[in-house]
């Protein structure tokens, strides 16, 4: 039965197709939406402006990017009643919006649980894992719902797709099934999914965590988009930690048809062999290296991948 | 596309069954663990109330029901760091739970923003409609996020599975696809699915209100649990609305092959033609009607239906 349910979802994959052409994947990553060293605190400034560029660059009429349909109806504190003027809902070009799909990472949600407890080694039958599970999520979710909040308060049609709610499960840490097919559905539909870095069963280990990366990765793969943006909070990729002295930024990276990469600009001598890339002791899915390669494979099926500081004006 | 689709999924249920028997599906009513006259406000005690009666009746291994496997590991409002002992996680009996489902309504979460934009009605094309389904959703799901943490809180290791992620659409309004396979295998890894009331695709009208009710129904007719239960704010049913003087509770009512039903107890006369049903303004889902109807078809399956107050001590 594990593979005939398998089988159909492979099918389900290959036949996937969108109405409308995927404009962007845009991730929001972790450390640009979230406190790093606080834990479960959102970085609420950092939110409201990518909200509202992402609004900007979805919309195909421009013209009316003053103009927001608010879609968060949820009552605020304080405040007993709720009152909506459905007069302010009448202009339909609104609703015209790119295709998007945004994925986002866990920050400093989710990472304390899954550590603690190890789901990203799996061993489900251990009551430190299965709670820890079951924690990770509670974590991870709780921050969805509030970026898709802030989004929505910005007139984006988001919809909270959790992984593993919604069909995604990886056999021996590698994707194993996925809920493209509702993806799909819902961006066919007009609105804009928003997917996370998640925990998920495992068919190998028991459990795991399917960073969003991975996520990102699959969905360019089967669905084309034009782009993929990382949205991050650094100025790209660097040839060591940002915050060491002398860091140099790297403003274009090619990957060949093998998968390798090589930097285009700056054009330093040996820039390549320097490359130093750390992985911080928290960080359950395996932080810059997974984040560079997956990165790489996405720019080797010809989609460009922009690497962009959020609130850069700062 | 559509029609393969939705054969894969057809496919799916067909092949369903748990590894183990299902012990129950619980039904959480709206009315029961929300403050039905303030808009978006938990029934704390309440809720509290039900979880902590909710393990006792999981967990298989009655002499440990003392000690609590805390799964909600958040940060507590006021306090900066989080401190697990995994001392406290070497217990194996208190993984050993009975298979269950939890299904919730949205009592005063939901409510208010589908009857103000009338997601049941269809019409995603609409910008308050479009609009109101984000907003429902926000709304309804920030209610399963809570309840997952409450049922976490006491060692229940609850997944919430909100309908629409998790892949339940409709068409003209009757269940089209349904999620069943994602939630077996949540059952059948040891966890605890929390589905709920849910704004879902319709492939007729665009889009409508999946209540918990029909969803329960659903899962009742594929996965035969032994029985059902609806926890609510009332005794049971009554012959009238149960706040108006005289009503009567109707102990036990008896289900035919045809679906008809007849009250077995009490015995009153010409009792069944008195029944009055009424249905509140701001009830998108079907009241009383959608929720008897519902349960006579569990009935009906030969699954005993249970009709039990919350919190029935006070």
């Amino acid at each position: 039965m594990e593979e005939e349910k398998k089988e159909a979802h492979q099918e389900n994959n290959n036949l996937i197709s969108l109405k409308k052409p995927l404009r962007c994947i845009v991730k929001l990553g972790g450390a640009a939406i979230t406190c790093k060293n606080e834990i479960e605190k959102i970085n609420e400034e950092n939110l409201e402006i990518v909200s509202s560029h992402l609004r900007e660059s979805m919309m195909i009429v421009s013209s009316s990017s003053e103009k927001v349909l608010g879609m968060d109806w949820s009552k605020r504190p304080g405040v007993s009643e709720i009152s909506i003027s459905s007069d302010d809902y009448n202009d339909q070009s609104l609703l015209d919006f790119n295709n998007f799909i945004i994925v986002h990472g866990a920050g400093s949600f989710g990472h304390f649980q899954a550590s603690q407890s190890g789901v990203h080694k799996g061993g489900l039958q251990l009551p430190i894992v299965k709670a820890g599970f079951v924690a990770t999520r509670i974590s991870v979710t709780s921050l969805n719902l509030e970026i898709v909040r802030a989004l929505a308060r910005e007139g984006i049609p988001s919809i909270g797709m959790p992984p593993f709610a919604s069909g995604w499960s990886t056999c021996d840490r590698k994707i194993a099934s996925a809920g493209v097919s509702q993806v799909v559905e819902v961006v066919d539909s007009g609105f804009v999914p928003v997917l996370h870095g998640d925990a998920v069963l495992d068919d190998l280990q028991g459990c795991t965590i399917l960073s969003g990366d991975v996520i990102i990765r699959h969905l360019a793969e089967l669905l084309k988009p034009q782009y993929v943006v990382f949205l991050t909070d650094v100025y790209g990729v660097y040839d060591r930690p940002p915050t060491d002295p002398g860091a140099v930024l790297l403003r274009e990276i090619a990957v060949d048809d093998d998968g390798n990469w090589s930097i285009v600009k700056p054009t330093l001598q040996n820039m390549n062999k320097q490359v130093e890339i750390t992985v911080a002791a928290h960080d359950t899915t395996g932080g810059m290296v997974t984040k560079i390669s997956e990165a790489a494979v996405i720019a080797k099926l010809g989609i460009d991948v922009y690497i962009v500081k959020v609130n850069c004006l700062r």
